[in-house]
This record gives structure tokens, C-alpha cells and sequence, in this order.
């Protein structure tokens, strides 16, 4: 292992009514002027926000500003609606209800609030917030695993840029999880919070340290327990048990446990936010048609740790030869992630190669992506070109 | 699952040189009157109490009052020496420096610190701490997992009696974790310290609350992971990777992600507490001979779950009969645990029958212990009787 340094202050609040015991003790604890981010207005058609509403309205004075309409990609602009509001009301807490992107807007919010230049400074790493405004979230989709660390995606449209940052004063104060408040995640959204949350597991899975089997091990964990589960919940979407375990489990994918001690991939996910960016398509679509192709082209030089996966995850025969061990195992991926509906090619999404110019160029912040074969242009191009 | 909340405050330094990298920093932001506590004085042979207090003597002013001499099983006289010396010099930091034993002294006195009463008053439950003196530590073994969370025991003497609480005020804010500090730890202590982390991955794995996945396979994992490094570490003391592998493993089992929506057992540490409140044996060693003991008498009621563990993580066929399964597992751990040099009986530590009755006394706090299968007095005596 490399030397680390852990601490996950996130208080995860899991279970059945978590938002009717807890919510109200907690907000309060923080502030009485809060801003309240939600997404399409889902939540109003579940009863989720007349819920957080009752409980928020038990607080004393408590004044409530609203952010509604945060994109699936949410965007710069939004973020600096969001802080613009803050300022003006002089709020003193966020409250995020929803899924990854509503949290990742809050998160920007969040230090925004704290940082006087534009906000996109901080995004792209140019500027570090030292400090930020209390966060607490309430989860309504399982996938992104932002509820419990401090990673926020954010685009700027204008520039075509979906870029990642993370701080330790995005992590949320806490996280409410009820499995409950997942059962309207529609089918198709399910799917991608599925294919996500084990990209998450293999993008650190596939890392460049020496000796973390611990690590690695619980990162198998997360994908049996989630390719046992998942087409039981995909057919019968209402079911707490299995949304339960999945919730928990795309918790678990980005807690950062398991990027403990070791030097991370995360290529597959710099050219999905780089197709993302330039098409607007599903995140977890995106991701599972990708990650199948970098784990072939990967193969090509390091096959051995995709054919661990293949063994300790799908069971495969153990003797059987190395190289033919990976192809096995990236089929199995590529038939899982097909039989539970996710798109196996980027023409599914009625993208081709025209920008594709573009894509490799905003897959590659610097010169190369990705720590476990580290990819050129040509190697990004290649990919992509397969994906199409 | 049944609900829960999960918070976990400790910072983790994990790595080579940690002290001389962090020590320093990480204290002076907390105080500069530090209570330094340590054991028999094994750091004074190793250098790491002389790396400690020169990284502590970079401190502004910093006033340094020394508690040497904490026991193997720490006493609660030495807490309440602890808790003077805190008092008469108004000591405004605690550094544990040492294995569970330190750390667990260390958590009494950080909260018997901020208690007017008795300290055993919070021991045994009867009072509930509300806050605390700030504690680090600095891991000089691993076994325990009392560098990652709020739990303590403490040995009364006077009552021959040994209990454990637990409290959020008793998380270290970090633990500095280098393998290399555990270098000199002896083989003896080493196969303890296996045993225990094992048993306490049991002891949560054996659950009764429906539906956790992801926390047994993660207890797996831990495990697994275990009898494969274990007999490599003990062919090769001074080996950084082996000993790395254990020490984050002995973390993980009990910084309480495996209890997370389950409620566990526990019942085999609460009869070891008693035997080793009577006859003062090593709690790794109790727990290699009763905890053996302990699965054989549920699995006479209860196999299946003995035997899971028998197919995931010594994986035994699992077309056999689970009652058989069940007993070749136990027989799996038996012959781990003997291979490792773990004592096997009761009678190896030269226990007898005479004590038995106030062993089995103390072993049951209320009616009954552990909550997988209820153990009353007859049970334990039971158990107690085929261990020795």
C-alpha cells in the first residue's frame, strides 16, 4: 500500500422513515435558513417533499429558500444561481434532496458560498476552498455515492466541460438514506445507478499499488453482492430489500474505502464525462458501454487483474489461461450489463464519430489519463472508435 | 436491515514514517499540555518513544506529564491515576502510545476527565459521558480495532470484574497507524492479535437481523484475507507487507462497518472478559479456545450460517449438509488457530473447574448474553465445561 491519510466525517442516517426521525434534530443543529435543492420535482410527486417540508417547519424561524430544477448534469449556472441565493438571503445551511447531480450542485454551492471569485475556479482546481456551508442531504437515487464524500461533477455548457473536484468540506454533515424514498427511481435510471456504482468499484479496483488485498476484496464484494441483487430488484422495483442493499452498496463503491492506499484509474470516467459533456447522455449509460472497451484494451498489455475479477467475481475456472480468463471476464460484464438494459454502444445513443475530435480532446486534461495503463490521445481515440 | 446511524470521526494516518510525517501537526492542534500514555515501556527498546517526544518537543510550549505502566489489561486504578494527573496539571491533550490495551486506558481517562463522579460509573453504563478531553494515538499493534472506534474495556479488580462501553466521545480524532511499529511485537502477542480481529469479525458476523449482504461479505473478505497473510507474517516478523495487511485488517473489523443495520452477537467476548477477569489470560488466546466452543453449541440449533462461512471463506463444498458443513468449518478454524500456535483449551492456560462458577457469573450481565443465539447461565456453563 502508499501511505494514506482516511477521515469520512459524513453521519449516515440509514433506514426506514429516517427523514420523519431525523431530519428536523439535525437541520437544526446547523441553521434556520435554508437552502432546499431538488431536482425535475420528482420528489413532489412521491410526497417526499411535503415530508421534508412538515419536518424542515418544526424547526423555529426557519426560513426556506428553494433551488429547483437541478439538472441530471448539473451545470455552472445553476451553481451559481444556487450561491446567489445564499448571499442574498444570508442562509446559513443547504439541504440537497435527491440523486448524485443534485448533491454535486450542492456540494459547489456549498464552497461557492465560502469563496469570493467564480466558482468554476474551484472546480477546475485553480482555486482550493479552505471552508464551506453546512450540507446535509437526503438520497433519493442510489449510484453516484456523493452522499457520503466530497466529490461534485459540475458542466459548464459554455465551454463544453464536465470537470470533477473534491474537498474535505464537501462531504455532507449528513445523509439521510431511506430505501423508500428510491422506489419511484424509474427502470432505466435504476439500471445506470447500478452500472455506476460498479464502475466506481472498478475504477479503483484497478489501481497501480502493490499489496491492498483487503481493498481489493471488498471492492468484489460490492460487485457479487450487487450482481446477485440487481436483477431481482429490476424486477420488482418496489422491493426494500433490494433497494436497500443497493443503496448501501453505491455508498460503499465511493466512500473511499477502497481507494485506501492505492493509486487509482478513473480513465474510463474522464472520456465518459468528456462524451457526456459533448452529447448530454446518461452518465451509467455512458459508463457501461466504455468500461468494457478500456478493460479490453487494458487487457492487451495487463490482463491479469481483469482476469482476478473474473475468478473472484463471476466464478470463472481459476486454470484457465490468463489472456482468455479477461475476455471471458469483460464478457461477463458486457452480458450482465446487457441483461439488465444498459446500452452496449455509443450508436445506441445516436452518437458517431463525428465529435469525436472533440471528445478525446476533453478526455485528456493533461497530457495522459489513468494510472493503471496510462492513456494517450491515440489511446482515448482508439477506445472511442470501438465504443461507436 | 434494521435502521441505523453510522458516524466514524477518526482521522487515519496510515504508513511508512507517519509519526516524523504527522505527529507534530496533528497534536498542537489540540493542545500543547499533552498526558502521554504507554504500556510496560516496550517503545522505550524500539525508538518509538524517543521519535515521539522529539516530534513532540516541536511544539510550542509543550508540557509533556507521562502515565507509564498501563497493564495488558488495563485497571481502573490506572485510569483514575490518569484522570489526576490530568486534573492536577490541567492537561489539555491525551497520545496513547501502544496496542488496545493503551488506547482503551487512554478513552477511560478522556472521559472520566470530564466527569465528576466515578469513572466505573461510566464503565458499567450507569453514567453516560457528554464529552471528552481530545485523544490521538499512536498503534503499536494490531488487534484490537480501538484506534477506529469508541469502544473501551476496563478491568475492576477489586470486583474481579471486566467491562466494555462504548461512546462517540471516545473516538480518537486520528490514530497513526505504521506497520513498522508493530515489528517488535512477539510472535505470541502477534497470533493473539490474529485471533482477535478474527473473532471480531465473528462475533458481527453472527447477527440476527435479515438481509446484510455487503457487511457479511466484507466480513468475509476480512477473514479471507487474514488466514492468507497471517501464516506468511508469522514466517517473517519484520515483513512491512504482511504486517500492513493485518494491521488494516484489524481496523476494519472493528471500526463497525460490519454492524452497520445488523444487531450482533458477542456473546464470546463477554464470557472471555470473564475468564480473563478471573485468571488474567490473554484475551486472543480465550477467544482462539471458546470461541470454537461457541459455534459448535449454536450450530445445534443454528448451522447455516457456520456453514456459509465454511463455503466462502474455506471454501468447502457447498453441496455437503449444512450440519456437516457446519462442523467442518468449526474444524477449519480449529486447526487455523492451532497451526498459528493459539492455545486450543482451557486447561493449556492451567484453568480448571474450581473458578467456574464465578466465571460464569460474570460472563452474564443481565439474564442472558448474545443476541444470534441467547445464552443463559446454563448455556455458558456449558460451554465453559467443553473448554476447558
Amino acid at each position: 500500500m502508499d501511505n494514506f491519510q482516511y477521515v469520512n466525517p459524513t453521519k449516515l442516517i440509514f433506514g426506514k422513515d429516517q427523514v420523519k426521525n431525523a431530519l428536523t434534530k439535525e437541520v437544526e443543529y446547523y441553521g434556520t435558513r435554508v437552502l432546499l435543492v431538488y431536482g425535475s420535482g420528482s420528489i413532489k410527486k412521491n410526497g417526499l417533499y411535503e415530508e421534508v417540508l412538515k419536518q424542515l417547519n418544526q424547526i423555529n424561524n426557519v426560513q426556506i429558500v428553494e433551488l429547483a430544477g437541478v439538472e441530471p448534469n448539473p451545470r455552472l449556472s445553476t451553481v451559481q444561481k444556487g450561491i446567489r441565493l445564499i448571499k442574498e438571503n444570508q442562509l446559513d445551511f443547504i439541504l440537497a434532496v435527491g440523486g448524485g447531480s443534485v448533491i454535486d450542485c450542492a456540494k459547489a454551492i456549498s464552497v461557492g458560498a465560502h469563496y469570493d471569485g467564480n466558482v468554476w475556479d474551484i472546480v477546475i482546481g485553480k482555486a482550493t476552498p479552505s471552508s464551506s456551508l453546512p450540507l446535509g442531504t437526503i438520497l433519493t437515487m442510489a449510484a453516484t455515492g456523493s452522499e457520503m464524500n466530497g466529490n461534485s461533477v459540475i458542466t459548464n455548457w459554455d465551454e463544453k466541460d464536465k470537470r470533477a473536484f473534491s474537498s474535505i468540506h464537501t462531504y455532507p454533515k449528513f445523509s439521510i438514506l431511506d430505501p423508500q424514498n428510491t422506489f419511484s427511481v424509474p427502470m432505466d435510471q435504476t439500471v445506470y445507478g447500478i452500472v455506476d456504482l460498479m464502475s466506481h468499484v472498478l475504477e479503483q479496483y484497478f489501481h497501480i499499488s502493490e499489496n491492498a488485498p483487503i481493498q481489493e476484496r471488498f471492492g468484489e464484494s460490492i460487485l457479487k453482492t450487487t450482481i446477485e441483487v440487481a436483477p431481482k430488484l429490476l424486477n420488482d422495483l418496489q422491493s426494500y430489500a433490494h433497494r436497500e442493499v443497493i443503496m448501501l452498496n453505491a455508498t460503499f463503491a465511493l466512500n473511499k474505502i477502497l481507494t485506501m492506499g492505492v493509486k487509482t484509474d478513473w480513465a474510463s470516467h474522464m472520456m465518459e464525462h468528456a462524451v457526456s459533456a459533448v452529447h448530454d447522455i446518461p452518465h451509467g449509460g455512458g459508463l457501461a458501454i466504455l468500461f468494457p472497451h478500456w478493460m479490453e484494451y487494458v487487457s492487451e498489455t495487463k490482463p491479469e487483474k481483469v482476469a482476478q475479477l473474473g475468478i473472484r467475481v463471476f466464478d470463472l475456472d481459476a486454470t484457465t489461461e490468463t489472456t482468455k480468463l479477461a475476455k471471458e471476464t469483460i464478457q461477463q460484464f458486457r452480458e450482465f450489463w446487457k441483461s439488465i438494459g444498459a446500452p452496449t454502444r455509443l450508436s445506441d445513443y445516436g452518437i458517431d464519430s463525428k465529435e469525436i475530435d472533440l471528445m478525446v480532446e476533453r478526455s485528456i486534461v493533461n497530457e495522459t489519463i489513468g494510472n493503471y495503463v496510462s492513456l494517450a490521445k491515440d489511446d482515448v481515440r482508439q477506445i472511442l472508435e470501438r465504443a461507436l
